[in-house]
């Protein structure tokens, strides 16, 4: 038998998992330096919390999991006789595996309410499935990593959120464009074209600007049935990207108005930043969660003109997160690292800080079999120093030994022979130069 | 609707993901310095990866995930119609959550043999899935901490791996008793007593003593079929604590004079120890599995008198790791920590250190809306000096402020009013305390 593992999962090498480790510490760090506190919720929910919170393609995408024991007994005779897969899914299965990190944290903030307190600001760094076509850099399972507060309508959240993708994306050396936008600017854009029952239509079609140009934007918007008076409106709003020269187009409008303000007080708030911060009337994201400010974060093509990369991190704010289960209503605004593509893009940038290559400090080598205990004494000497070690474990032959200190990438090999271990003083081999030299310790 | 999660699962709240965190991160801490690499799997595996490894009952614990689409258009109609739940598994079901990190350990062991350096030496913190009736202390989802090393027969990482024990013991401040055993000894021991293949009987009996006592021990082993001379041979062995004393019963015995060479080699190599060290001849653990050395820690009630817990960290030598996936030949040695069950014993002893009690250093409370902004500046600042600040999002009442610093359990509150953001010097109140001073930043 040969073993594999399932389509769309991944092993991680031990060189992946520190690297991947040092960016959910970098990411981690700041959220918590940011007060954002640390919740878990099981792998496992019920599908009554996952249905129908992520339309029917998500409701179609979820991994289900089989009850346990003889899980055909209550299931109903002729839907099994009409091999009816969506009748009996539910009489065979009662539990799912998290979509998202977002529905688990309204439910959580529902059942825990009177444990918390608010505002709730919570950080979760975890997996999640969905059983999409596996493509390259798409998984079936893949990290989320989600900063949300929860009761608190205040703008201060924008801005610190603002600056917690900045200080992330500063600390890790990549630059990036942090964009902002406003869900209430896009109704106003609708409102004052005439169409604010299309907003919908008309967000999709200028989400595309970059994509396919005005003049694609343009037919986009007429095939959707906007007329051509008010694809003339909203032509006007395309490629700008200065409050300033907004505010005016939306003077009409009440909630445009608000839209502009609430941005105008994020950018007033939000102080120095290391990356680019720019306003974008066309970014759209998630339309039908998002209530007020929405951001999208891009790798920086001027400082990093290789990389071709969508979205990397993102977020918005909510009117309401626990309606859904029953709760009070809790406005919130929250942001989401796009993990594995900011891991591609680290490992493209060879942004990775050298001492991710490695976890010991120390290889341990014996060139007799004599000499192996006085290496054992001497490896949990260095260990109880707080030193990370390793001894190989037999006198091999050097060059063995040595192709094994090569392999496990190790900086230095303190080599014993009997001289050494009679003397204590060992021969230190630097593996990068390769120079030695003779240390007592 | 009024939601829940899985009976058997579990939702944390920050203070227990703290104190969790604080757990995994010193036995994450040892695992590195002790050489062990991070390596991680999927949490679904290919059920043909997982059944038939754990035993028939362990088969029907596993976890199973629906495959998705039109999951019942391949399955056979007359299993359908005889509501055949075990005929219609595996055609509605390729895909299971992991039921531990030790087989998804052996199988990728297998797959990346070519990428590794051998001795390999890993370890896994993660969680593991197992549909067992839900009780106290026992759950559907739940962690495990295991460290191995594959591709090396040497006793130095029995030596090692006790060391590590001890190690993250010694680190939590929970004194331990670490039990040492060899299957060769209790292999050698059922020779002695003629009934070399009747090991698997004369262990389960012996390993009951602590509970029945030698008389229950003496009825069980007769109940099994074991002669009465043979159970005079074997009470011989009950309750003896010292290799030396066993040495001379088993001196007719190959495999068990090598159980106590090999012991006795660990015990020699080990060097001073935190916690007790003991030989335990009648400690048996999952025979079918290892073939050499076996450990198992328990807490040392001499020191903890109230706590009644069993096993809380063991592991042993296996002789082939890797062969079930068509591996070639590994021997190899590894450990498990009972994390769950480390945590309710530290939660039990009050052993968590004070700074898991909380996670800022500050919080910012502003008296009327005019200093907030002033506040969030100050909060910038110190977030950038590397401080864990949050700020009241308004200017609320200040005792709404401060209880809601009570809960976030909060050390240190700077309140600020215009005076102090005229002036720069803010009032500290520490909250362990209730003093107050005035501070200049």
């Amino acid at each position: 038998m040969k073993p594999s593992i399932p389509k769309g999962t991944r092993d991680f090498l031990p060189g992946e998992v520190r690297r991947r480790n040092y960016l959910f510490d970098v990411i981690r760090k700041h959220f918590h330096r940011y007060g954002y506190q640390p919740i878990e919720t099981p792998v496992m929910e019920n599908l009554s919390t996952l249905t129908g919170k992520y339309g029917e393609e998500g409701d179609r995408l979820l991994f289900k999991v089989l009850n346990n024991g003889d899980f055909l007994s209550k299931a109903d005779a002729q839907n099994l006789a009409d091999k009816d897969s969506n009748a009996v899914l539910p009489q065979i299965s009662k539990r799912g595996l998290r979509y998202d990190l977002t529905v688990p944290f309204a439910r959580y903030v529902v059942m825990h309410q009177n444990d918390l307190a608010f505002p709730f600001k919570r950080y979760a760094i975890a997996p999640v499935w969905r059983a999409d076509r596996p493509q390259k850099g798409r998984y079936n399972e893949f990290y989320q990593c989600d900063a949300d507060v929860v009761g608190s309508d205040s703008l201060l959240y924008e801005a610190e959120l603002t600056q917690l993708l900045d200080a992330v994306f500063a600390e890790l050396g990549l630059k990036a464009v942090i964009r902002l936008n406003n869900r209430k600017i896009l109704a106003g854009l609708a409102e004052i074209a005439g169409h604010a029952d299309r907003m919908m239509d008309i967000t999709i079609a200028i989400d595309k600007l970059d994509k396919v140009g005005e003049a694609g934007v343009e037919k986009e918007l007429l095939e959707r049935g906007v007329d051509a008076a008010a694809v003339d409106v909203i032509k006007q709003f395309l490629g700008v990207t200065s409050l300033d020269r907004v505010a005016p187009l939306l003077a009409d409008s009440e909630i445009g108005r608000q839209g502009i303000a609430e941005l105008q007080t994020v950018f007033d708030t939000v102080g120095p930043l290391t990356n680019r911060l720019e306003f974008d009337v066309t970014l759209a994201r998630g339309l039908n969660y998002y209530t007020g400010c929405i951001y999208e974060v891009a790798v920086d093509t001027d400082a990093h003109p290789n990389i071709k990369m969508g979205s990397i991190a993102g977020g918005g704010r909510y009117a309401d997160l626990t309606g859904i289960f029953g709760g009070r209503d809790l406005p919130g605004v929250g942001i989401s690292f796009g993990a594995e593509r900011v891991y591609d893009v680290l490992e493209e940038l060879a942004l990775f800080p050298e001492d991710t290559s490695h976890d010991l400090d120390y290889l341990i080598v014996c060139l007799d079999d004599e000499t192996l205990l006085h290496g054992f004494q001497l490896l949990g000497k260095l260990r109880s120093a707080g030193h990370h070690v390793d001894l190989y474990p037999t006198a091999a032959k050097l060059g063995k030994m040595m192709k094994y200190a090569d392999q496990r990438n190790v900086p230095k090999v303190i080599i014993i022979g009997s001289r050494e271990a009679q003397s204590g003083r060992y021969t230190v081999k630097d593996m990068g130069s390769g120079e030695q030299e003779e240390v007592e310790f």
